[in-house]
C-alpha cells in the first residue's frame, strides 16, 4: 500500500506542490510518478493527491486530509518499529560490510 | 541492504537449495535471484549465500551460517516492529480501500 518510495513522492509532492517536480526529485520520470500516485490514490478509500491534471504547468498538486493522514502514520510507524526493533536491527547493521570497503575494483 | 524480496528469497534458497529454484518460486528470472544473492554478498562483510556456482543443474546453494542469522535477525524486527506499531499500522489499514472494491472495471 504505501512503502519508502511513495511516502517520499507523498512528502514531496505536499513540499513541491506538483507531482512531477516531486517525482524529478527522486530522480523518477514523470510516467513514473503519476503512476505511483494513481495506484495510491486506488489502494485507499479515499484519494490521497488532488492534482489539476493538464493546463499549462500541468496543473497542481496537494494531499488530501487522507493522504496527510497516511503520511502521518506511516512516520509514527516508522518511528516506533526503529525504537522497539533497534536491538536487532543494530545486531543487522553490525554484519554490513563497512562502508568504502568493497571486494571489487569499482566500487560496486 | 536487506527487505521483504531479498529475505522470502533467502528463506527459499535455504529450502530448496538452490538460487534458482528460489527465483522461480517467487516468478523472477535466473538472472534477476542471482543479482539479488550477488547484492547481498557484497552488501555484508561475509556471504550470505554459498552456491556452487555451474555444473550440471547449476550446482547447489545454501545459506551461510551469516546468512541464517541475517535472515533470524530480519524476522526478529519484522516481529518486533508489527507489534510496537499495531495501532498506527491498523489505522493506516482502516484507511485502504476494502477488498474487492475498485474504481476500474477490471479491478486494477
Amino acid at each position: 500500500m504505501i512503502g519508502p518510495g511513495k511516502a517520499e513522492l507523498l512528502g514531496l509532492i505536499r513540499d513541491t506542490g506538483s507531482i512531477s517536480a516531486a517525482g524529478r526529485a527522486m530522480g523518477m520520470s514523470y510516467k513514473r510518478a503519476w503512476m505511483l500516485v494513481e495506484e495510491m490514490n486506488a489502494a485507499f478509500a479515499e484519494p490521497l493527491v488532488f492534482s489539476a491534471r493538464g493546463g499549462q504547468g500541468g496543473g497542481g498538486a496537494r494531499l488530501t486530509a487522507t493522504g496527510e493522514t497516511v503520511l502521518a502514520l506511516y512516520a509514527e510507524i516508522l518511528t516506533l518499529a526503529a525504537t522497539a526493533a533497534a536491538t536487532p536491527l543494530a545486531a543487522l547493521e553490525g554484519l554490513l560490510r563497512p562502508r568504502g570497503q568493497s571486494d571489487s575494483a569499482d566500487g560496486k
